[in-house]
C-alpha cells in the first residue's frame, strides 16, 4: 500500500472509531448491591484508607497500573509544532500501544500551553492519579528541562519517550548491527544527525555503552567546540562529543562514519552522501513518517544495515519495543526513577531477544510478545 | 449487609481490582499494518488534518467522547477535605458510572492543589483532549468560580455535578413527591439544611422551576438578610430566598415545612424535629456515606416521603440518574453549555420515567436503562 492509500484509510479509520481509546470499568456495575462498593457508601471506606495513608493508592486506585502519556503538541513526530489537537491522534495511539504490548493502561493529556513553566505545572498538578509520566514530543531544548525537573519533585517515573525510548530502541538495533557488520562500539564512527531530544539522549546512551566516537550536527552543521553561537545544550554536547573536534558539513561527518543515526527530519541526505561513509556502513534514518533517506536509496549508497522509524520496512527502530515494557516494569517494580542503568540494561535485554541478527533482522518485532516482559524484567 | 460488613467487602474488592477502570484500544493492534494506521506512518495524515481544522478533533479523536471527572479533594462525599489520593475512588467510581449508564468514556484527575487559581489554570491547560468536564467534589464557594471561570473560556460543557447534578434530581424527585403528597412546588415551605454547593445549585433550580418558599440555613442557622457577618454567596442567597425573611434554628426553619433537603453532614436532625414539620412531609436526606436522619428515624417523626443519597434504601436522589445523561446528550448534540433550560428539561425528563410515583418510589432506578437516553433527549 503507497503513502497516500495508506493515509486515507487512516483517516477513515480514525473517523470510524471517533478515537482510539476507550474507558471500561474494571468490574461490572450491575445493581445496587455493585453501585455499594464500587460507589457510596462503600468506595467512603477506600477514600478515608488511602487519604491516611497516602501509599496505598497504588494498590487501592489507579495510581499503581495507569500511565499519563502528555504533549504540548510543538515537536510531533516529524511534523513539527502542530499544538495539543494535533498531538492527540498520535498520543491516543501510544496508550493504545501502551496496553497492546506491555497491559499498561494509559491515557493522552495534550496540553494547551507550551510554556516550560505552565507545562511543569500543569504536569505536577494532575501527577497524583498516576503511576507514571510519559512525556511525548515536546521541542528540545525545553523538553530536557522539564523532564528533569518534574521527575526532582515525582515520587514516580517520569520519561520523555522521544529522548529515551528512542535512545534505547537504537543501543538495542546498533549492538546488533554491530554484530552483523563486526565492528566494535568503541571502535566506531557515529555521526548523529539531529541534535534535538532523541539525539541528545541517545549520543548520552551511547557514550555510556562504550563509543567514544560520535559526531553531532544540528542544521548548521558538525557541532564543534570553536563553532559560535552555541545554547547552553549544545555547548554541553560539544564538550563530550567530536573527539577531534571537527567542523563542517553532514558530508564532512560521513566521510568514513561506520553509522549514520538519523534523528532529524525528512529527506536530509541521498545515496551520493552514503557513499562517503566506511565500508559496511550501518543506517538508522528514523525521521516519522518520511526518514531521512529511504532504504532503497540508502542500500544504493552501499549501506549494509538500513533502519527506520516505520513498520513497512525491515529493521524497525521504534519506541515501541522500549517504553511498554520499561514502564510495566516501572509499575510491577515500584522504580521511581529512569536511569541510565536501567535504560542500558533495557537495550540490551532488547538486543538479546535476536542472538542471530541479520542484515534485514537487529530487532525483535514489535510483535513479539516477549519484548515487553524482557524489559520490564531488566528495568528491576 | 451492615455498613462495617460492606466497608470490608468494598476495601477488598477495591484491593483486588486496584483501581477501578481500564483503558482498552478501540481498534485491536495485531500486526504491522494495524500499527501503521493507528500509529505512524498513518496517524500522521490524522494529526495534519486535526491540526488544520481543530473542529474535526470531535470526529477524529477521543474529544467527541471522553469526559475528565476532575476533583481537588476539597469536599470529597461527606468526608470533607481528604485531598487529591482520597478523591481518587470516588472518581474511579464515577467514571465507571459514566460508562455503565451512557456509555460516555470517562478518566479522572486528582489535582495536587487546592487553590482557585491553580485549578482554573489546571483544568484549562488539560482540557483540549476532553468534550466536557464534570467539576466533582470541590469545596464551596470557591467551586461557584472555578466553575464559572472555566465555563466561560471553554467551548465544551463544564459542570460541577455536586452542584447541578444533585440539583437536577432533587427537582426530579421533588416534582414527584409533591405529587405523592398534593402539594404545589409554588406553595410549599421548602427548608434546605447546607449552603454549599449542592444547597445553592438546588435553591436556583427549585426556583426556576416555581418554589417560592425556600429558607436555606448554614451551620450557624437560617440565612437571613439581617444576619451580620454573611460572604458575599450567602449574602446573594439571602437575597432572593427566605421571603419573610425569618431568623433562626433548624427547628425554626422546621416549624410548618412541607420539605426538608437534607445536603449538608451525617445525623444533623432527629425525629423530633420532623414532627415540627407539616404534615405528609417530605425529606430528602442525602448526605453521603452518612445522610443527615436515617429513614426510619424521619419516618418516625412522620415524614411521609423519604429519600437518601444511598442505594441500600428506596427513593436513592442520586446525580447518578442525571449527570450520564447530560453529558451523553451534551456530546451528541454539541451542547457546549449546560443552562438552566437544560437542567429543567432533563429533572422533568427524569420525573416523567415514574408516572404514578408513591411515597417508596418517586424516582426511576438508577439502572432504569431508559433514563439516561431520556435524559440525553431532554439536553437536546
Amino acid at each position: 500500500m503507497n503513502k497516500s492509500q495508506n493515509d486515507k484509510k487512516a483517516l477513515s479509520l480514525h473517523k470510524r472509531l471517533g478515537g482510539k481509546i476507550r474507558i471500561i470499568p474494571a468490574a461490572p456495575v450491575r445493581n445496587r448491591a455493585d453501585l455499594s462498593l464500587v460507589y457510596t457508601p462503600g468506595v467512603a471506606a477506600v477514600s478515608m484508607l488511602v487519604a491516611g495513608n497516602k501509599k496505598l493508592a497504588r494498590d487501592y486506585t489507579i495510581k499503581g497500573r495507569m500511565v499519563a502519556v502528555i504533549s504540548d503538541g510543538s515537536a510531533v513526530l516529524g511534523l513539527g509544532n502542530i499544538g495539543a489537537l494535533g498531538a492527540l491522534p498520535v498520543m491516543e495511539g501510544k496508550c493504545a500501544l501502551f496496553k497492546t504490548f506491555a497491559n499498561v493502561d494509559a491515557i493522552p493529556l495534550v496540553l494547551d500551553t507550551q510554556d516550560t513553566e505552565k507545562i511543569i505545572e500543569t504536569v505536577l498538578a494532575v501527577a497524583p492519579a498516576f503511576g507514571g509520566i510519559n512525556l511525548e514530543d515536546i521541542a528540545a531544548p525545553k523538553c530536557f528541562e522539564i523532564e528533569k525537573r518534574i521527575s526532582d519533585v515525582l515520587d514516580i517515573p517520569v520519561m520523555h519517550d522521544d529522548q529515551h525510548g528512542t535512545a534505547v530502541v537504537v543501543l538495542a538495533g546498533l549492538v546488533n548491527a554491530l554484530k552483523v557488520v563486526s565492528k566494535k562500539m568503541s571502535q566506531v564512527r557515529i555521526v548523529i544527525a539531529g541534535a534535538g531530544a532523541a539525539g541528545t539522549a541517545t549520543a548520552k546512551l551511547l557514550k555510556a555503552a562504550g563509543a567514544k566516537n560520535i559526531i553531532m550536527l544540528d542544521r548548521t552543521g558538525i557541532i564543534s567546540r570553536n563553532r559560535p553561537g552555541l545554547d547552553g545544550h549544545k555547548k554541553d554536547l560539544a564538550s563530550w562529543t567530536n573527539p577531534k573536534n571537527e567542523s563542517g558539513s553532514l558530508q564532512d561527518a560521513l566521510k568514513g562514519a561506520d553509522v549514520l543515526l538519523g534523528v532529524s527530519g525528512p529527506r536530509l541526505c541521498t545515496s551520493a552522501d552514503i557513499k562517503l561513509m566506511a565500508k559496511k556502513a550501518i543506517v538508522f534514518a528514523m525521521a516519522n513518517p518520511t526518514p531521512e533517506i529511504m532504504p532503497d536509496e540508502a542500500k544504493k549508497g552501499g549501506a549494509y544495515v538500513v533502519g527506520t522509524g516505520r513498520s513497512d520496512f525491515p529493521n524497525q527502530i521504534n519506541n515501541s519495543l522500549a517504553f511498554p515494557g520499561i514502564f510495566r516494569g516501572a509499575l510491577d517494580h515500584g522504580v521511581t526513577k529512569i536511569t541510565e542503568k536501567i535504560k542500558l540494561k533495557a537495550a540490551h535485554a532488547i538486543a538479546a531477544l535476536v542472538p542471530k541478527p541479520t542484515a534485514n533482522k537487529i530487532l525483535p518485532d514489535m510483535f513479539d510478545k516477549r519484548v515487553a516482559p524482557a524489559v520490564a524484567k531488566a528495568v528491576r
